[in-house]
């Protein structure tokens, strides 16, 4: 099947962490070699669009070297006369945050064969007064369409408000809800706290009702099936959704898999680069190529060629026959099997695939009783040339902390992001030295020191203070208002302007919240009238085509509506016509790997 | 005159510093503003191309912010569907510092209607291995087109050879040499050491011969006229250039003066935002509008409309027949008067100028004998509102100081660059110390520091160790080859391709060396024999167009020649025919300024 016709084709890719390394002569390349794979499977698989879901970057603010061959790698493969055969038919000024207000593709000065969707990461987030992430650069040059940017504010738990970017391909609707990373313990918060997170639905006359739109949410976060802990639980996601993309996690479970009750399917790509040697890592990694038609889909996972292999094994060492634990010999000499066969395994796999061989990454987890010592780059020493950092080999752990081993898979996330770790130190620091401030949250302090060690943003601090600053005015205004009790002597200053702006977005919030028991479709007369009135100063939805983008391109936020919390309870959604999986639509294609 | 025709319509402006005090609520926006009019300047003047002459950006590596902001602004004036309607002719790839090796309205997925040429400066310098620059990421995004960027390597005095970018409109030619800021005194040893600087002439086979092109030079580093330190003198530049575009200094020299015996002018456009409160810095800013047409030019100097004003004056407090040293009151009395006459022209100038009023910049150094003190802030208080940084207006000396105030014009580049003293003291450092560095030269080291602490890049060190290494083993391998007596055994690596074209372009240059007596019009047999075998290997030059474009893309040194060193004597410069300022093409027009 080719491009045009009614199915959708998405090539969907996460975590390219793209300046992984730089530094590293030869391990400095392989997250643009993987990228740029990436990108020619999409023009070979001749798809619509690319959708990236977080840390296309591995900082916010990466090198002058790595965001050239970022930009080198886009403009080779999305810039060409291709034509692109869906459109985006929402409001793109509210769902694609640039200033240009629309998706790459319509602007008539560029030749854009291939857009880029793409939410920003925890690595990419956007910071700073202006609210800026590097995604943000790419988008101003044309590159990217970022979405899913959120601004959450200083106070409290904050509040989102979700718009989708619906893409129409013929008579195929696909609603995209994107929602960059937001720290995991405040999006809990949000998801547990009624009316934090506001899904907003687009409605369009004489088009197909939403209810046979596909519905799919692009999210960057920890994932936890049960556990608990700061990471976000599937169960916390809206049910109107039919599908999820998981970013974030980097193991690959790219296979769609159903969340009994919640009528939607995950899939989580994985990372497209090993950023840390551990067992989750070692899995072969994917792109997933995804074909939408109507209300079914199907997936086909590709195996990305590019990747350095590594191969991981854990060996307890008081478990080896071969092995005595008092002998020093023994244990090299076991462990030495284990790496070579590990080595052989992975030119097997690299032979095989036909791609051009990497040093492989190498490492071996060995539980010992604390007995005997092994050093590490010593034995590393034999792979030199033969394993990509010889000296990292060798993990090793005693047996007590063994029995963790089982819940590692769950816990990798931790793994990766030692951030938190340094914010609780901070937060600790606080504590113990009984200090109270006075002026700034310790919340916003933390993120601001987090903003500027991590993300090297010289400006964090200015923005913490300076958002409090204004929040604080706001407050301020705010009372003022209220004890007028009429707005009209609202200043039309900036800052009256957008108080403005807020106060008319918590009143369409406010009416949505009001109509929270009634579905959009609902027949009271006094709900429907309502909307129907709202419905005209709404503009009629363009049928396609670029020449009526510049009418859709003023941000209308009457055209969108909180999608009915009605949905969302369970009874619905199991009434609701079920996404179809592998449906009449064709069978789920699976390429194999090779073991 | 439009657009068409054989006349060549240049706007030249330099030294934006594109993030300049961006943290500054109120003149953060100062250098997006004036770019922004600079490049509106040069679509309302219809203008072929926008030339700049360093230091575009204020930083090497910009926040995200200032990115975003220098995109959005290019994108919003250069991309559109006016046809550009010259040719570059020469060489692209040796003359454009950039991966796609071609200018850039000559890629077919973009519609650049203006296009951008700029040289980095002393802030937006390329650093690091990759030897990249701010200015790179702007032309990986097709924004800019760089020139002028070298490769110094690390040891000796290094060695340049810089291939002009050849335009041709209609009948006329341009050889446009760019010559990114090197450090001062490093560029000065290399303009005294012969063979050391290397100014390529491409050759076009029946085109205008290369006598009647007119040759421009854009640069960016101090100037003096006379003086000595470490500045540039314009004595030392190539006598067969026609003008001089000098970068760098911040005092607006925009009519093109002629230098006597070099038989060139020059024109020093000056920045367009002040970045230090000094005298020169008070001069009206503008931008130049230059037009060529075959070997002659007029100039029109356009002022800036959106540069904060700044007003600037000099008072002796001893010299004031109002004022009684020892009585403050009166000191106070005078020095408000001073002040409120500065803030009355400032206004009158912004009024009748029309431009959207900013409030002004003040600064009154004041000359004092040392017996009353002032309090410069609570001074500014009563200026809040009515002056910029109102806290910043005085500025106290010494009376014994004054005698230098007369040469400040001379120094001012010092006051724009604190980096120097740094790296004084950190060569005082190490000589204090009595430490012998064995490993990397002093002055490495000191570059890397000054990269690491001023351009914020956190490879430096990793960058200049590289490259010591790199120069250490290719010298080690020049001297194994020496011994072979045959470059044949030379192993086809990386670095032995490298060597091999650095070798290659030294026999060229060694032709041209030994060829320095003879120009290359000379009729002496072999000579000339020898430069049209050379020219049966080179491919005609393309009759403009960009369908010969891909052909032309390719580095052939064999089309360069070095500029004959005849010419370089004064007494050829005499008889050549000399560029015609202001000739039957025109007279010049100058708008004149407000006073």
């Amino acid at each position: 099947e080719e491009k045009g016709g009614n199915s959708l084709r998405v090539l969907v890719a996460t975590d390219c962490h793209l300046g992984y390394l730089e530094k590293d002569e030869v391990r400095g390349f392989d997250s643009f070699d993987t990228f740029e794979e990436i990108c020619s499977l999409a023009v070979k698989n001749k798809v619509d669009f690319l959708l990236l879901c977080g840390n296309l970057f591995h900082e916010n603010k990466p090198s002058n070297s790595t965001l050239v061959k970022a930009i080198e790698i886009l403009r080779r493969y999305c810039m060409n006369d291709c034509p692109v055969q869906f459109q985006v038919i929402s409001d793109q000024a509210a769902s694609l945050q640039n200033r240009f207000c629309q998706v790459n593709y319509e602007d008539p000065n560029y030749k854009i064969g291939l857009p880029v969707f793409t939410i920003h990461g925890d690595q990419d987030y956007p910071t700073g007064t202006d609210n800026l992430s590097v995604n943000d650069i790419l988008t101003a040059g044309n590159f990217l369409n970022y979405f899913g940017k959120t601004d959450l504010g200083c106070t409290g738990v904050g509040k989102v408000t979700v718009y989708p970017v619906v893409i129409r391909k013929g008579e195929t609707y696909i609603a995209m809800y994107g929602l960059g990373n937001i720290k995991d313990g405040r999006l809990k918060r949000m998801l547990h706290e009624p009316g934090a997170v506001n899904w907003m639905q687009p409605e369009f006359q004489d088009e197909t009702p939403s209810s046979d739109w596909f519905n799919i949410l692009v999210l960057h976060q920890k994932r936890t099936r049960g556990s608990p802990g700061d990471a976000i639980s599937e169960l916390l996601l809206p049910r109107f959704v039919d599908m999820v993309i998981w970013g974030h996690e980097h193991e690959c479970l790219i296979d769609p898999q159903e969340v009994p009750g919640m009528g939607f399917h995950i899939t989580q790509p994985g990372s497209s680069i090993a950023t840390s040697l551990i067992n989750t890592e070692a899995n072969p990694k994917h792109a997933l190529f995804l074909e939408i038609k109507g209300r079914e889909y199907r997936t086909t996972k590709i195996p990305l060629q590019s990747v350095r292999p590594f191969e991981y094994a854990e060996v307890v060492l008081e478990d080896q026959v071969d092995v005595d634990p008092g002998d020093e010999a023994s244990i090299h000499e076991h462990l030495h099997k284990v790496v070579s066969n590990l080595i052989d395994k992975s030119r097997e796999e690299a032979s095989s695939s036909g791609s051009k061989p990497k040093l492989p990454l190498v490492r071996i987890k060995v539980h010992h009783t604390g007995l005997s010592t092994i050093n590490s780059k010593q034995f590393g020493q034999h792979y030199v040339g033969k394993v990509e950092t010889p000296q990292d080999i060798l993990l090793l752990t005693k047996s007590g902390q063994r029995l963790q081993t089982m819940q590692e898979s769950c816990n990798i996330s931790e793994d990766l992001c030692p951030n938190e770790l340094n914010q609780q130190t901070v937060e600790a620091l606080i504590a113990d030295s009984n200090i109270k401030p006075q002026v700034l949250p310790i919340d916003d302090f933390n993120s601001a020191l987090h903003e500027f060690v991590e993300g090297d943003d010289k400006r964090a601090f200015h923005a913490c203070v300076q958002q409090n600053i204004e929040e604080a005015i706001l407050q301020e205004k705010k009372s003022l208002t209220r004890e007028r009790t009429s707005s009209e002597n609202l200043q039309t200053d900036a800052l009256g302007v957008f108080e403005k702006q807020k106060r008319s977005t918590t009143t369409e919030e406010q009416r949505a919240l009001d109509s929270d028991d009634e579905p959009i479709e609902s027949s009271d007369p006094e709900e429907s009238g309502g909307s129907q009135q709202a419905g005209k100063k709404r503009r009629a939805a363009p049928g396609g085509g670029s020449a009526a983008a510049g009418a859709r391109r003023k941000t209308d936020l009457a055209a969108f509506q909180r999608v009915p919390v009605k949905e969302d309870d369970a009874a619905t959604a199991r009434k609701r016509r079920p996404p179809v999986a592998a449906g009449r639509y064709g069978a789920v294609i699976r390429r194999r790997m090779p073991k």
